[in-house]
């Protein structure tokens, strides 16, 4: 953790350097919330640098949510050091906003914050995009996280059936993968026309599938330059793909990803909820889409297609970026989209929510309960990628879903205690649980979550961590009997 | 069903009997209804009287979806031959809803409907929870529907090991109890200044967890006669415990009704819901609560106290009458009562929803997740009365939950495609799905269903329909191998 601390710190660094070519004004105070940033994790380092280096399981879920919580805490130095966000609070859900991929923010003026401070901003997702990549191959299958063995059985490499700190090599060839995306779309948004800046940090957004963006329309700043959003549509659906299939397909290994049920499930939503969207929005919008920024030519089917792919993508990925405003669109898409924050993206990737390889076990589960209330005496197990699912794996996956909702539950009747109306709380706790940013009402797309009392604000943070850490982590910390026995 | 219709149409004809003695002027029409009622069950025991008497696990779903439709097809007559209900729709709105004992209801003036009409449209109610009861107790647990074999496992008598039309001993010994329930209840309303037809009425609603109300504004109308409400609030809460709870208590077995799990839950969820409820309504109200008759004194706790209870009684047992209407009460209680409308009451009730038996497995396997996942060896089977709950039926239970869900979803999708706004798409579906009866919005509990489109008033019937028949029963009449095979 300390070791994380510190090169978190060199990351506030490159964001300061990022300060200094920009010229800013905020440099010094980048660099010594860097210094600040490292020096933390170097004092961490050293009171425990004599600890044991085998780690129980035990101590696995603490690291990971003390982890994320630590990160978050001394990923606030820059934004309160150079003044950006002045209160506590909204600096804390905004870095907390980051490391989860949530994309949730509490500025309204995205475009005065100095340069240097939005592209720590973008960091943030950027590093938590990382983390997730390790806690998906490495570390949950491992802490038996809901389904998550599934995944990490199709997982490339030597997979590491200890629980050590060392990043395996899966993890590392991945990270590659996801570093090499990063660049590439760089490279393609500035050819297409977006300034260097501006490329990087959107980049870096939506490889984690986090959502933050340099502009205050988000990206329906470029409405009038399609050619870039496409290429943000090609990489939100990549970064909600399984990693797994990129390397493959780096691999040559073609038949692996076609052959993957979660894929063609993920693709086949994509499609089908696209289809739907780009329809209604161009027979049945009854305001128009392009409400945020820029006019646009109405009847125009090409762009109803682009938008209801953009949004069906940003939110069904957990990136949240908005090129328009779905909850203008009609009754019916509003409630469409609230829906789809329950989808997630596919395992191994860098999105949040259920993901659709739990949905796809569940819905073959469900059919087989049918099958079996007919023949109760029949062994009829879901089958996953040609192979029975273990039933306790099932279990977990069903019991996974069932916490889910009961966290979205929850998460919405404090909202609601707190004072949100009933649209803005269901939506709310929808998505920041689920990591995916706007949401609906009063933080529905082109509102922010500035001006959410300062408990909710807390409590939003929580529900995005959770989320993030796929429930078991975090909650396992609030039962009893993980504390008994040791 | 033949038989059941016949029987049916005499209960259309005591219907008519009430027409004569309060002389609504709907005598001949009622007479006739019943009249053709009958003869429509007896023709079809004419045509079906040849066929065998054993009745295979397959037509056993047929033969409760289908009754209940046909039911529901017959039980229009009093209300079109009257003209009391002239639309179709509408008509068969009123008596899914009745049979179902949801309590929705598409009528804005009840007052002035005929008597005859009125009682008939109780009655719709109580046989729908006579039958509801023999479900319980003798067909879903041979049908292997999620858990009520846990609950079958519970009940006193002979239970029937074979599908059979004979209604076995045990459901003869609980609708004795239901019906001594209804004269009691009867009784008392009486005594306490109910008019004899307003009492035999609502105690007919209340034991049947219905809902419907021979007044406009519901058990509103008795705001000034808090005895008549509290009368009403004992009878809910009984309707909505295990009936064979009720038998055992007859019996002297109280140790058997006090070592009952899902009753100790019941009653410390209507005790948890209701402080919640009575100390909101009491200290942050901010509209009176007694908007719908007459005025009330404020800052009185009794009534507070009273439609806290009487509220939470009434979603919880899914009854649906309404003492105030609690979206006018703060934001979070509107919230509130929502997520009550997916509790349900218990097993062996006349309650629909998902009900606190099915609840409580969930959340005891959903605590056991957290220790398996911490000892991914160890074999933690979910305990219900003292007994491990075997594994398919937890699965069982797990299923019906996602299913559930699915459901909802599904029901508001289509209400919202159909031009219902958010707050009324959730809630109706919610409400429907759940045999609950008022909703959120435009079917809050001071508005009916008779303004919805007719499709959505066809969607709500299916969406009553599927809940008060616990999903499975209807929705495996939709898969392909159900058909397969024959």
């Amino acid at each position: 953790m300390g070791l994380l601390l510190v090169v978190n710190g060199g990351f506030i660094l490159i964001a300061a350097l990022v300060s200094y070519l920009y010229a800013d004004g905020v440099v010094m105070e980048m660099f010594l919330a860097g210094i600040v940033g490292s020096m933390i994790g170097g004092v961490i380092m050293f009171l425990t640098k004599n600890h044991r280096k085998e780690i129980e399981k035990r101590e696995g879920y603490m690291i990971v949510t003390f982890g994320w919580i630590f990160m978050s805490l001394v990923g606030t130095l820059p934004y309160i050091f150079t003044g950006a966000i002045p209160s506590f609070t909204n600096a804390f859900f905004e870095t907390m906003s980051g490391y989860t991929t949530t994309g949730a923010s509490i500025l309204s003026d995205i475009e005065s914050i100095p340069k240097g401070v939005l592209f720590w901003r973008s960091i943030t997702h950027w590093i938590g995009g990382m983390g997730i990549i390790v806690l998906a191959i490495a570390i949950l299958p491992l802490l038996g996280i809901g389904g998550m063995q599934l995944f990490a059985a199709e997982a490339p490499g030597p997979g590491g059936d200890k629980l050590h700190p060392r990043i395996t090599d899966t993890a590392k060839r991945l990270w590659l993968i996801y570093v090499g995306y990063t660049i590439a779309e760089t490279i393609l948004l500035k050819i297409a026309g977006m300034s260097f800046f501006d490329a990087i940090n959107h980049s870096l957004s939506t490889l984690s599938t986090g959502g933050f963006s340099t502009k205050n329309a988000s990206m329906a700043y470029w409405n009038d330059q399609p050619i870039i959003q496409y290429i943000v549509i090609v990489f939100m659906f990549l970064a909600g793909t399984n990693f797994v299939l990129s390397y493959f397909a780096f691999k040559g290994k073609f038949s692996k990803i076609f052959n993957d049920e979660e894929f063609k499930a993920y693709s086949f939503f994509i499609f089908l909820f696209t289809a739907i969207a780009a329809l209604l929005i161009y027979f049945r919008a009854d305001v128009s889409i392009s409400s945020i920024a820029h006019p646009m030519v109405w009847g125009e089917f090409e762009s109803a297609f682009r938008h209801g792919l953009f949004q069906v993508l940003a939110i069904v990925t957990t990136t949240g970026f908005v090129s328009a405003d779905y909850t203008l669109w009609t009754p019916f898409l509003t409630i469409f989209f609230f829906g789809l924050m329950f989808l997630g993206g596919s395992a191994g990737s860098t999105s949040g929510g259920i993901k659709v390889m739990r949905h796809l076990i569940m819905i073959r589960n469900g059919l087989l309960e049918f099958k079996r209330t007919l023949h109760p005496h029949a062994i009829l197990p879901a089958r996953y990628n040609k192979k029975a699912v273990p039933q306790p794996i099932v279990f977990n996956i069903l019991g996974f879903f069932i916490l889910y909702m009961l966290s979205f539950i929850i998460g919405t009747l404090v909202f609601s205690w707190l004072g949100l109306d009933f649209e803005t709380a269901l939506g709310g706790a929808a998505s920041t649980l689920g990591n995916v940013g706007p949401a609906l009402g009063d933080l529905g797309p082109v509102e922010n979550y500035g001006n959410l009392p300062a408990a909710a604000k807390w409590w939003a943070s929580f529900l995005m961590l959770i989320g993030r850490l796929e429930l078991f982590t975090v909650l396992i910390l609030f039962t009893p009997f993980f504390w008994r026995n040791r």
